[in-house]
């Protein structure tokens, strides 16, 4: 009988898999939350309204709208029978109970969530980066910021109106803190008439000695540099003892009012690792053979940011695109291998490079021993997103916004709104009056 | 002194109050709740998925970057005292009380909201279409019923979630009813394995005896030909008696199950025009003289669709955009003619045309005794909202997006997202899990 392979999560790891099953003599079925796949490297550039959610975002279905041995399913898994061989699973929206789905192969791909170190009561003032919605509550947050700020009279708050504190200076950190002083010094600074938008304070703070700590040295001062070149305060070697409604609290007692603060500094593994009960790492990510799949049950895979695969060098790989695609791609491959008769090979990763953008024309970028800096690596890095954004039938227009936005230092989606129906507590409550 | 002009609401008609006092030598200050302008007239593009929002809306602040004059403020405005010539306003989201602002001239530009004839309790079940978050919520109520009517083993059921009601056969319910049959019966059909999204069934529901009754009788009976052409299930001299979760009920006693109904049958005046303490009409449209002033209040002006004009056939002149604009113009003129000490004039209407689109190359026009109903009237309707556009930095992306539509019967915008720190009580609970 034809095998079913059932895959969580449509990410690059997920969606990697099912088109690499494409001509293989199995069934598959592809379940996230989401309808969409996103390409996760450009979401700041949504949080920081340069783009719109559907400029980096695709429908799940139809990108296997073509692969008709692959079916979608808006879903959530609940729960994992790795003896039954089956999952639980409760439809979204839907009134229903949960339903069971047997699988010959289970392919685990629902990356990470946010960590707060165990402060979870920090997430509500901190909001991180991972999907459309946080995007757009970022947007929402850091744009409502400037418009208080332009009507306040009092001088202490409109200061903490206009301090943007980003904690964490990874590529996710260093990309929106360069983004947020760029918005501030040149998109918003014609807008506004009462404020002087440069007055914006962007803090970037870090508990390690350098921004990019897995970048060279040579890179991590280029990027400190690039960033500071655009007005962004960088604080190593700082640690966050507290998150509140009015701003952050540093280890060292001092008090910084902010009334935007953005989480980078952490994730850890998806809640659906935990239900699969084996021991997980730290990071609560899922260890796994040399082939991907788990020790005693070659029938289940991890692989992605949930995964904890151990590279030639000793360190686990990290969760990056283009791990989380490759390893989908040696999935595949392990299941048509299976089919044949064949033994499995171990999975092997080709690091190509990392890069991180600071903002219009800034970057850094390591590649094959190569260290760039500066215009040459924005370019490189503009490159290389576009190309990877071939997937996606939008690449022509995002490349036109860039190329617009450059140009004019414009931001093409500076929109404030929320959902009707689903008001935030925060929400003056009456009817919309606009013609 | 240099007067103040107070200006609420930044839809076509305040937007165009305050460009056109470009030069005059006044401060304007406009106020809306929304920080973006929204073109209204493609709104149902962005429910059904062809347009994003940032497409079709722009900051007000961007749009009045370059006028010195004018200031823009995010706040609500809560009463007006006409007698100590000063409205009280919340600013959004923040924590401060009212204030009060003086003006010396006010022009109230709020246009409307929905009416549900007294059933307020429908509002939940059947979303209407104003601003971006109601547009958002359908578009995700409307991919979501076929999301699930792909998985659900219950014939009833999935036939429910394959109904789409659209109540009032104005130009938007016309648009809309149009545009998800379309959807339904090409974008998704190869999308989706195991149900036929060709067994879609859209009511288009209306008490009138004819859709478009606005429109003259040809094109009233062209737009009901091409309605139906499409797969639209017209139906004329019906009411609905009842609106809820499952449905909807019909006077004749009639059940329509139906997981998406959408509201297209009614508005009023929005609530400001009700704090202004003068008597409205039936349609709490606010009456105004014949230079679009307040009876005894010539400093008052109320425009666009919440203003009630009484028009040279002795009709109130119709709640659209060029009506809106017009009197924006008018109204600043007459400010300016006030300054030049001369008397100001009335304002006349001149009416270019109405038009709707049904869907790809299907639409009526109806324009100076010209009638056109098809290809020709939809290429009209393309090309004028094009133009319209011209204040948008974004035409040519809408073009490209248009463009791209046509030729490959895809939809851009098929996103479902949710914003995380505001769940809907309908969310399962439980954190992001995807690569």
């Amino acid at each position: 009988m034809t095998k079913h392979v059932v895959i969580v999560g449509g990410g690059f790891g997920g969606l990697a898999t099912a088109q690499a099953l494409r001509r293989a003599p199995v069934r598959v079925t592809l379940i996230d939350r989401r309808n969409h796949h996103l390409f996760q490297p450009l979401l700041y550039q949504v949080a920081t309204a340069g783009l719109a959610p559907s400029d980096i975002a695709e429908p799940i279905r139809s990108v296997l709208a073509r692969q008709d041995n692959a079916a979608v399913r808006l879903a959530e898994v609940v729960g994992i029978d790795r003896t039954a061989k089956r999952i639980e699973l409760i439809d979204k929206h839907d009134a229903g109970g949960p339903t069971w789905l047997d699988y010959d192969y289970l392919v685990l791909a629902t990356g990470v969530e946010h960590s707060y170190f165990g402060n979870d009561s920090w997430a509500e003032h901190a909001p991180g980066l991972k999907t459309i919605g946080e995007a757009l509550t970022i947007r929402r947050r850091i744009l409502e910021a400037f418009e208080q700020a332009e009507w306040v009279e009092d001088a202490d708050r409109r200061r903490a109106l206009l301090t943007f504190v980003v904690i964490g200076a990874g590529p996710t950190g260093v990309e929106l803190s360069g983004a947020i002083a760029e918005i501030a010094l040149s998109t918003l600074r014609r807008d506004f008439r009462r404020v002087d938008t440069r007055e914006a304070r962007v803090l970037l703070i870090e508990a390690a000695p350098a921004v990019l700590g897995a970048f060279p040295e040579r890179l991590r001062d280029s990027a400190r540099q690039q960033l500071e070149e655009l007005g962004v305060e960088v604080r190593t070697e700082t640690r966050v003892a507290g998150v509140d409604h009015a701003g952050i609290v540093l280890d060292s007692g001092e008090r910084v009012d902010a009334r935007t603060v953005l989480w980078a500094a952490g994730v850890r593994g998806s809640k659906l690792g935990r239900t699969l009960g084996v021991p997980l790492d730290r990071s609560g990510r899922v260890p796994v053979g040399h082939d991907c799949s788990l020790p005693d049950h070659p029938e289940v895979f991890v692989i992605g940011d949930l995964a904890r695969f151990i590279g030639p060098d000793g360190e686990p790989l990290p969760g990056v695109a283009p791990v989380a695609s490759s390893q989908g791609a040696h999935v595949a491959q392990c299941i048509i291998t299976d089919h044949q008769g064949r033994e499995r090979s171990s999975y092997r990763y080709f690091d190509k490079g990392s890069m991180a953008t600071i903002g219009r024309s800034r970057a850094v970028l390591w590649s094959a021993g190569l260290q760039l800096g500066g215009l040459v690596a924005w370019l490189a890095w503009v490159f290389i997103h576009l190309i990877f954004l071939v997937t996606f039938r939008n690449r022509l227009l995002v490349f036109l916004k860039w190329a617009w936005a450059w140009f004019t230092y414009e931001r093409a989606s500076r929109l404030i709104w929320q959902s009707e129906l689903e008001p935030s507590s925060d929400e003056v409550s009456a009817h919309r009056s606009s013609a």
